[in-house]
């Protein structure tokens, strides 16, 4: 039986929304295409997403590589703990995720057992194949990053990066630079996520390669706010607390009552809510799951998943929101062997026991010559590491000079500082786009009186803005149409001119992607230059002049706050 | 000595543009990551490319995975010949690019000889490494590919894609439905390509991750023309021609001078120089070169490239514009068993032999019982494929029927036919977006009179359309100039809000980056309300009222055509 899934991606594949890729080969799960109305459709959606983060918040956009060197996301943890249990049928070859068999035979939520116990539970049970009823063998853990290699004989071994968010924090300083060095400061960063599935089997849900859109907003732990809080405050939204408790309430108030533990957090599942109501989610069928303390990862202080409810799968995450503390800036530092922190002004002058290097200058004189004063200056101001028996000073951007320990004097002095610096914490909202965009679809999915099927999309989401038709295939309406479908055009709306087949079935394709105008060319315009715009939604006509209905469509389909 | 280019990039780097990848690191070469004034600047390049290219030609803009199957690649041939001949040096290992290598010793044009004489020029010349002397050995040939795997066991070889273009094609059935069937069909695709350079050398001009935005437009090889072709005609280009020939015309006349083979090539010549000086590459800095006919790739017809002229690299391509013929279609049509077609209505009637499929009832009829009217239908439109001794009809979306060829008659018919059908012939423009905008920043990169840098952006490319400063930190100046710059937010406008240093310093940060309106709330604005607009490029400021200003600022950093 088709459900509400089948029956948007039969559209979907028809209309060139979204389809298997690689069809004409046999197709390959897990991987997606967008067709020119999807991908219309998901740059309308980023857009929007860039005018809430990007322009509204002023989160700094950047664009790092898909190809990441192992020892990076070795130090983010990924190639130790991004792995899933895979379980294999000994007759049919099959592939499962482990927890996915546990969860739907035994019906435990793999969420609140460890590792652990997955591997004794499938030790001890007698777990068959779904498909063919054979006996699954063979549990183990696997990495879920695809690998590759860069370069030839020596090569470098890379992943393509499950997440966007590393790229962010291996560039900590050159972006606090650019901010200024002021915090809260907000990293964005869209692009393409991939994570090579144990057998995908739930369509454009579960991708291997996906489309993501991260923030990472830096803040001093000690200043835990957001300067447009009281903008957000009164957002509404349902939420299934830890303790599995449902409530409505505003964000300010679950703040204030101890449920969201953190200001920012509060403000980022309010301003979440917001934007997924604006890309056109249903406000009912939107909540926020707070993750429980056991499925925390251990540096986590605190997660919010935004769910949206799907027909056929139930309650999905499309974001979540994350404090991920300091950790990833700390992972960096340690394994690059480069600082990454921030500075804070104290209110008040504070000692503090710091160790001072001293040249001895009879010996590093001679030895440094012209470079005694770079070295000197850099030491004062801690531009060294100690490596072993030797001192290496960074006198310039690129310019290290070694010296032995022996050559200088170390100290501990007391000293009185305005400035201290720490390691900056982080508040992660990360938004699947491709759930998201299908959220975007069912939720917009309608039948109107007569049985036809359409998108009701919010007009700035809309692919296509507007259809631009003459009556009939002929002169003079084919001329007026054309040159009114141009005027739209040079205004940078996408229009569609369409001349064939009856008015009734022009209308009904518009529909059918959600095109919330249209515009008709007929016999009076031939008279008094009006033309009529019909309403998607209403299916009412308006006859207007041609200026009038240029302006009406161009208002109501362009994007903007409040 | 540092030139233009590491001027440039010491201004990218610190602020915010692009810079080397994985810095903390150590780098990698060939990975640049776009900081947050470069992610701007390319996603201004790429919005005014999809107003050329979707909103106006009309393109199909789709979006499909960077990870493409092994067969999808082989029969592309990118398996087979998408490869480099590399050397590398005995002592100290480095490893080079044999053509590289043989153009920089010996003066040969490497574009000029087979890969059979590099190996016989490699063989028969004692190559030295050029950074330590040793002796360049084992020359090999090698794929230029980033290799990956999906699943787990019975794994799925795939690559990284090369190009975007291969996911096009395999898509061609979908979009000539989604289009109704008509051409030109022009469908375009913006995103990453990867290249496993021989250790690049080059910074951001050779990058093994890069962005395109490539656009195959499929044609009826009889019909070779575009609708808006007068509108291009008349764009004046320089040109070097495969015979040498330096010259300067219109592409229509190059066209009719049978220079330009091909109309439509002719069109996307003119196109692609209209769209580089809109985007500001000097016209002066621009040339479009033929390739060699020993160049051209076998099937390619004709093949010409945009090449700007960069101060470090010389003549630089950017632009790629090829004829492909019916290659690629006809390449994946064999290799996947189907049929990539298109279908074009005969002027006049026209007698063909064809095969056709006669059932015997007597088998048949009791063979398929209710099945047998589909199939009949079936093989009389021809949806059926010969399998051996078999014959697979297809009677559905995803319903299959096999009857064996003994229940069957199959005889010639002579027939007359008003449709036939072919395989399109391609266009392709391919554009190299990162090299792009290192063309802009050069062509863009000025010195006022003062000796300050800045880049002279187009004001629809500049990453912040305006900077909004209070003239002194301090009440109401604050609150005047915060509230001017948020009402350019909600127009969806990137204003910058900056009240630190003098005013002087901050016309200058905007300058360097490329902002052209600056906007002064000083003592006049708490009489008047008018504020100062100050002009990047003259320096010059003009008083006006506030909503004046921003109605100023929108106008004339809003991009539109003509």
């Amino acid at each position: 039986m088709n459900d509400i899934y089948d029956e948007i991606m039969a559209i979907a594949k028809r209309r060139g929304i979204v389809y298997p890729s690689f069809d004409i080969y046999g197709g390959l799960s897990g991987f997606y295409s967008y067709g020119p109305i999807g991908t219309l459709l998901k740059d309308n959606i980023i857009e929007v997403w860039k005018k809430f983060y990007v322009v509204r918040e002023g989160c700094l956009l950047i664009d790092t590589p898909n190809v990441v060197p192992y020892r990076i996301l070795k130090a983010s943890g990924h190639v130790d703990r991004f792995t899933d249990i895979l379980v294999e049928c000994e007759r049919c070859k099959s592939k499962y995720r482990a927890d996915k068999i546990i969860e739907d035979e035994l019906k435990i939520d793999p969420s609140k057992i460890s590792r652990e116990e997955m591997f004794q539970i499938l030790k001890k049970n007698d777990l068959k194949c779904p498909s063919c009823g054979g006996k699954l063998v063979n549990p183990r853990e696997v990495n879920l990053m695809f690998r590759t290699e860069i370069g030839f004989g020596d090569v470098i071994k890379a992943f393509l990066r499950p997440e966007t968010a590393q790229g962010i924090f291996v560039e900590f300083n050159i972006l606090y630079n650019v901010a200024k060095k002021k915090l809260p400061m907000g990293v964005a960063q869209i692009g393409r996520g991939f994570r090579n599935e144990i057998s995908p089997r739930q369509g454009v849900i579960r991708l291997r390669e996906f489309n993501m859109a991260e923030v990472e907003v830096f803040f001093d732990p000690q200043k835990d706010d957001h300067p447009f809080f009281d903008e957000i405050k009164d957002e509404k939204v349902r939420v299934l607390t830890r303790d599995d408790v449902e409530l409505e309430d505003t964000v300010g108030s679950l703040y204030k009552r101890g449920i969201i533990k953190g200001k920012l957090l509060a403000y980022y599942i309010g301003l979440t809510k917001r934007l997924l109501v604006t890309l056109g989610i249903d406000e009912r069928k939107l909540r926020f799951r707070q993750h429980k303390v056991h499925e925390l990862a251990h540096y986590a202080k605190d997660c919010w998943d935004a769910e949206i409810y799907l027909e056929r799968f139930g309650w999905t995450e499309v974001v979540g929101i994350a404090n991920r503390s300091s950790y990833d800036l700390t992972a960096h530092s340690r394994e690059s062997g480069v600082e990454l922190v921030a500075y804070r002004n104290l209110e008040r002058p504070k000692k503090v026991i710091e160790k001072v290097i001293i040249p001895k200058y009879n010996i590093l004189g001679p030895m440094l010559k012209d470079k005694l004063k770079p070295v000197e200056k850099a030491l004062k101001e801690g531009n060294y590491e100690e490596v072993n028996d030797k001192i290496v000073v960074k006198i310039g951007e690129n310019e290290r000079v070694e010296i032995p320990k022996s050559a200088v004097e170390v100290k501990e002095e007391e000293k009185t500082i305005m400035v201290e610096k720490f390691v900056p914490w982080v508040v992660e909202p990360s938004y699947g786009i491709d759930r998201i965009l299908y959220g975007v679809l069912e939720h917009s999915f309608t039948k109107d009186d007569r049985g036809y099927a359409y998108f009701r999309f919010k007009p700035y989401i809309a692919p296509i803005k507007v259809g631009v038709f003459p009556i009939v295939s002929k002169e003079p309406f084919t001329s007026i149409a054309k040159d009114i479908y141009l005027r739209f055009i040079r205004e940078g709306i996408l229009a569609y001119y369409d001349a064939s087949d009856s008015i009734g079935r022009r209308y009904a394709r518009m529909d059918e992607i959600g095109t919330p105008y249209c515009i008709t060319v007929d016999g009076q315009t031939l008279e008094d230059s009006t033309v009529t715009v019909r309403d998607r939604d209403t299916r009412k006509q308006v006859r207007m002049k041609v200026d009038e209905a240029i302006k009406y469509v161009k208002e109501r389909t362009t994007f903007r706050f409040y």
